[in-house]
């Protein structure tokens, strides 16, 4: 994730606006926060939405977030799965069936 | 993007736990902009940056933008490469190389 | 805003633990930035919410939102003031009352 | 916090658009987060900042608290100071002094 063929999309476009130097981890991750809100700003005042802004905004952020894997050297799949793996954890299923309280407290119940 | 396995195993997470009713668009953007907070969390104070902990919180981020793009029935390559052609036009290399200045400033020198 | 006592307080807290030194408009931006999602994730997946839960993250925003204005030398109630007049220009009651329509948009409905 | 003039001006820009309606606590929560985005956004790629500008946004993030803080019943002032007293325990003079590190390893660390 991302195919190679956005991979390559977004590395050209970098590179040719010549923007490597202001993508630092920092800035990519003010960059990933900023765009986030503006996604959540399609919510801001009512549960509905207007369908293609929110995929703008959805775009805005995942675009970012390449950037930062690329910087960091590595695959989103691979962070994604490693991450599932300790979240799949902390949530078993008997206890997280069907409500969202967080693993904190769950473990606690589970005492 | 993501891979098939990837979204197969994020999909599976999801049904087991019965969360699918949590997962409204609205929930989804609130929650990209929370885990985007932790990512920044690992600069509050400092440009350095603990590799190990920025790709946890990045993974965060990525997940639920997969979630929602599920949500929305679309690709998150297809998105990206859309929102990147119209990125290009408000930024044509000619005005943009080098410098982050907004589109709408670069509008205005062309003028 | 605040008041003088509180503003004394949050000043010393600050001196105390020689943590000005942090205290860089850019940092304090994040740190709101980032107490403003845990506030937000008092409301994550609900909009139900714990009073006290809530009352700390907003304390926690408000707190960095002063030591930002102590930067900058301003005072709160001023800017907010100055700034309510400007928005109060972009949303006429005749227009904005009864709806959340962005003043770019009740713009073009005044053409 | 804020002075009552302030509060009363707030107050009555809300009244005559009859938004009352839109400001739940979490809306107002969203809002707090989108705005403290965009001042955010004034330090995206640099750590210089316009003024003015940054002003402005944290107006917006301050007019958002005060309006959260109606709805909840509760004085800024009073829970910012509740507020400081809890984290000057979690981040005692002695451990927390010229580093910003987390209380839960400063907690280790005087273990």
């Amino acid at each position: 994730m991302p195919s190679a063929a956005t991979l390559a999309a977004l590395r050209a476009f970098v590179a040719e606006r010549d923007w490597d130097q202001f993508h630092s981890p920092e800035n990519l991750a003010k960059s990933i926060s900023i765009e986030a809100s503006e996604l959540l700003e399609c919510f801001q005042w009512s549960s509905d939405f207007d369908q293609t802004r929110v995929e703008e905004e959805l775009a805005d952020v995942v675009t970012y977030c390449v950037h930062l894997a690329n910087k960091l050297g590595v695959d989103l799949d691979d962070i994604v799965i490693r991450k599932l793996q300790s979240t799949a954890a902390k949530y078993p299923v008997h206890l997280a069936k069907g409500r969202m309280t967080k693993y904190t407290k769950l473990a606690e119940e589970e005492e």
